[in-house]
């Protein structure tokens, strides 16, 4: 049965199934998986599904954006009443209220299957850190589920959940998705609450969703993406972050790190999917831009050699401490720097992320993502067993520092290795750009599976188009308002020939007024710019009357923000529509 | 002489004096007040002073903003060739080059006076913790200077620098500025560069200004408030805040704290000063609302039984291990805890300065900016003598938060105490509302000096006033769109008589179209709203053809950014201007 988001509603009000039903059905699934996959730490009864079924009797399809949706929880995060174990049995505690992300779940009508199985503590990348029993990859048993996040990956590429939260520190819900076929969002640290959820590195962490589709990721972020006064670090998300218009932008600049800073530790395959991937990018209107990924790489590092070790500490520090034999050896070996760690070392590595954090946000500036691989080289059960410390460090090599540098990150897969492994690609971008990267990722999707054409260029991230018509236009008498609100000029085209073109009276600066007529319109000579949204704001402000921001027709019939002028203001002015643009009615006054 | 920058501007343009005639005077009157006062650790010689003269001759007054302006700088700042020594001789190096700010104000044209004294390592807030003699105040000389920046706050306020700057941490740039009556700018962090700064806690420190007027120090925070690569901590200047309309606000919300909130431990004088300040407050346009300060408080108290002294000891820790008799004892004891501090704490405390700042942050939400006093009690010299740790403390008690919770502040000074020492406030809010806190700070000064009228109402913060007409009124279909932004009402009026209302065609929702006629116009009724400037963007981005953002003239005769409509769209409308409103529209549809 397809559990996707879409269908599933469909499914229902179509009364193929019922929520009871379902969750019957899917409960009895994952019981027969759980002995090969260990997926599952705690799989609800019967007993303990039924209130969240009972709460749906009676209650509208239509009144519950997630109506009978079943969703698993990696077991760091709490639903209230079912023990949360963080994959170590003596730290279990069993707590009395759920995470906010998973009351604000089950309000609106998703139902939990059950507590998923993780690297101790959340610290691992590879699924096999857990007492529960390691977790193989859903499509190669020889390979890991990944992790920490490995039964949340599990229970949604096995399909038993449509949807399964995880958390990421450092990867942990984007190198799983990869192994799995997945979309893994990181979103936005602070967009989703932790509040209820254990941490690892307090500082760093997000919950994270798997889901088989960007647009289902996209549509879970817009429904749960709200202000948390239990989470001390929620952050409000901005407007041009809702989601509301989901859709590719066109065109776009994506970073494409350097080959010297590309690294597939020996992986044949690597380079020839990536460059496929980036060939994917361009063909859907982007432009590829080299960067040099070595400040980001350098931050990377500063995670397992700086201080952010002392956070996990502070959770699991005491336990070890009192109980060592609770804790694996290789979570033990991890902790174990943590009290050494001084105040003095861990400003100075602050210290240091933060200049990393200037020169990479500056590096990010003119781009609207960046795309790397999300693994450089799968590796094996066997060799994880080999070398569990380096092997689980490989995987992490381009997911490490995303949590560090406050960037939004989107794992999607974008093709099969020769021996069937799921392979795929990460695209990120600065703060509250998760709608947007959800986008890109939609299509990608798009763009594999079903051939469709990219979505209408309706995005509403967080750049805004402006049509420009007079002194406004590049290297004119204010330009420098759009330039230096970081404006940049997106094309040189004309409106639709509908407007006249007045010089109005008075200035300096001189202003011309465009006006859509209904009769003898012609086409006027326009820019269009972008800027960053938050911008426009002080941009019109500064406007005086006659003149406005609406909406102006272009020649190709879109329909953007731009300059527009009230009639009463062109008492005085010249109609100089006959010369097809302000630039040729300047050039009449200096002849 | 006036040194103010207008004044000295006007003095020059009027051949009253030369940089060079004035320097030369000044640092012969630095040196006469040196050996009482203490302020300057070096004064620039003759031939030091003589190469920054020299790049002003031959240019234009007009092409230096800050032509021949004299200014000193605390001594934890560098100047290229002069010694900087943080008031620890044993801690001195010569910089090859200066900071940031002081190569940007020397680019402008000012000229440095010389090095000033401070709190060693800016460790203080009297100006009695230095090698080189304690600073006594301009006014009273049994009581401190205030400190860190005590040399900094007397050279401006005993007459030889037109500005100083200064730094702080805790209140190092305020607490002098309200024993000497002058404005202390502390900008929001990463306004004015640090490269250049000896750090005291450099996750906190900012660059401060002494000037005896808030708009000059609005004149300077707008000339020097540029990104720096050079400092990893800067962050760009949002349009709203560049100072380009500098006045105050009208009408708006000041937080005064709570009656058991309030401490002047013991000073009888206080209180009733306090209460004049509201009072004038009000009298500039505020409403006064009541705001718990008891999580501000508690963040201050963070300060200094947490890790961040862990920053300090990483500055001077070296130094006093090796060599302990080369800091005073005073610091010595401060920076002692300091080895103790672990990681783990580090992390612990950041996490609650978080939870703490996500309280105090939504207190702000609904207030323009906060009114304390600047210092509880100040406290004699002979009173830091005999407790020099808790007296120090003290003066601190409604400064020392700000850095940590990321706000901006102003002290301004209001009155005199009975005796003739300096009484302020300060102003404080969120992050980047320097140039409003400025404003309201001129205001104050102005009503108070010269019983000027208000400025006009042009300020271009960070809220954006926008006149609505139709949908958007509230309560109505899309009134939404802009309490989702933070909007709010501000005042219901009319529109000047120079209007026709029409309902357009097509809906839902029905809108109205507003449009500026020169004749036979009425005036219409509308709703004055104000939201985050940066929602502006989003929200017009969303306004359909043919209706756009322009401006609207009130009543009153004030032009505001509001609603217009493009008269071609007008097809298929009907003329409801005779009922004077889109509310008694919609009402003739329902009956």
């Amino acid at each position: 049965m397809n559990l996707q988001l879409d269908a599933l509603r469909q499914a229902y009000r179509n009364g193929e199934t019922t929520p009871r039903q379902l969750l019957l059905a899917l409960r009895e699934k994952a019981a027969a998986l759980n002995p090969d996959y260990h997926l599952f730490i705690h799989l609800l009864s019967i007993e303990e599904l039924e209130p969240y079924l009972a709460a749906l009797d009676g209650r509208d399809l239509d009144s519950l954006p997630l109506y009978g949706v079943p969703f698993a929880i990696k077991d760091n995060i709490d639903l209230a009443g079912i023990a949360t174990t963080a994959a170590c049995p003596a730290f279990a505690y069993v707590p009395q209220r759920s995470a906010t992300i998973v009351e604000q779940l089950l309000a609106l009508g998703a139902i939990p299957l059950g507590k998923t199985n993780l690297d101790q503590f959340a610290t691992g990348l590879n699924g096999s850190r857990s007492p529960y029993g390691a977790c193989p990859n859903s499509v190669l048993k020889e390979y890991p589920s990944g992790g920490s996040s490995a039964g949340s990956s599990l229970a949604v590429a096995l399909g038993v959940a449509s949807f399964a939260l995880g958390t990421d520190t450092a990867g942990s819900g984007r190198v799983p998705a990869a192994l799995n076929n997945l979309v893994g969002l990181k979103a936005s640290k602070g967009l989703i609450s932790t509040a209820g959820v254990l941490p690892a590195c307090r500082t760093l962490d997000c919950v994270t969703t798997f889901t088989a589709t960007a647009r289902e990721a996209s549509q879970l972020l817009a429904l749960t993406a709200k202000p948390d006064p239990r989470d001390e670090y929620s952050r409000p998300n901005p407007a041009w972050n809702d989601g509301s218009a989901f859709g590719a932008p066109r065109p776009f600049r994506f970073g494409v790190p350097r080959a010297q800073d590309l690294e597939f530790f020996g992986c044949d395959e690597g380079p020839p999917l990536f460059a496929a991937a980036v060939e994917r990018l361009k063909a859907l209107g982007g432009e590829a831009v080299e960067l040099d990924l070595s400040p980001f790489l350098e931050a990377a590092r500063l995670l397992y050699d700086g201080p952010w070790v002392a956070e996990r500490y502070s959770v699991a520090g005491e336990l070890m401490e009192q109980n060592p034999d609770a804790v694996l050896p290789v979570i033990r070996a991890v902790l174990a720097k943590a009290p050494a760690v001084t105040g003095v070392q861990t400003f100075r590595a602050q210290y240091r992320l933060q200049a990393l954090k200037a020169v990479c946000d500056e590096a990010l500036e003119n781009l609207d993502c960046v795309l790397t691989p999300t693994i450089g080289r799968p590796v094996t059960l066997a060799e994880l067993v080999a070398e569990p410390v380096l092997r689980n460090s490989e995987m992490g090599y381009y997911t490490n520092f995303m949590n560090l540098l406050d960037y939004a990150a989107v794992a999607v897969p974008t093709a099969f290795m020769s021996n069937g492994l799921p392979w795929g690609v990460t695209l990120f971008g600065r703060v509250f750009t998760d709608q947007y990267l959800l986008s890109v990722a939609d299509a990608l999707q798009r763009q594999q599976q079903t051939a469709l054409p990219t979505p209408a260029n309706t995005a509403r991230n967080d750049r805004a188009r402006l049509v420009v018509c007079g002194a406004h236009l590049q290297g004119l008498a204010l330009n420098w308002q759009l330039t230096q609100r970081g404006g940049r000029l997106l094309e040189t085209t004309f409106s639709s020939p509908d407007y006249r073109l007045h010089a109005l009276a008075g200035g300096p600066p001189l202003r011309p007024g465009m006006v859509r007529v209904k009769d003898s319109g012609v086409a006027i000579a326009v820019e269009v710019w972008e800027l960053p949204s938050s911008e426009l704001g002080s941009f019109l402000t500064g406007i005086p009357a006659p003149l406005g921001l609406g909406k102006v027709q272009l020649a190709d019939g879109r329909w953007e923000s731009g300059f527009i002028c009230e009639p009463y203001g062109l008492e005085g002015a010249v109609d100089i529509s006959h010369l097809g643009g302000w630039r040729t009615y300047l050039k009449t006054l200096n002849t």
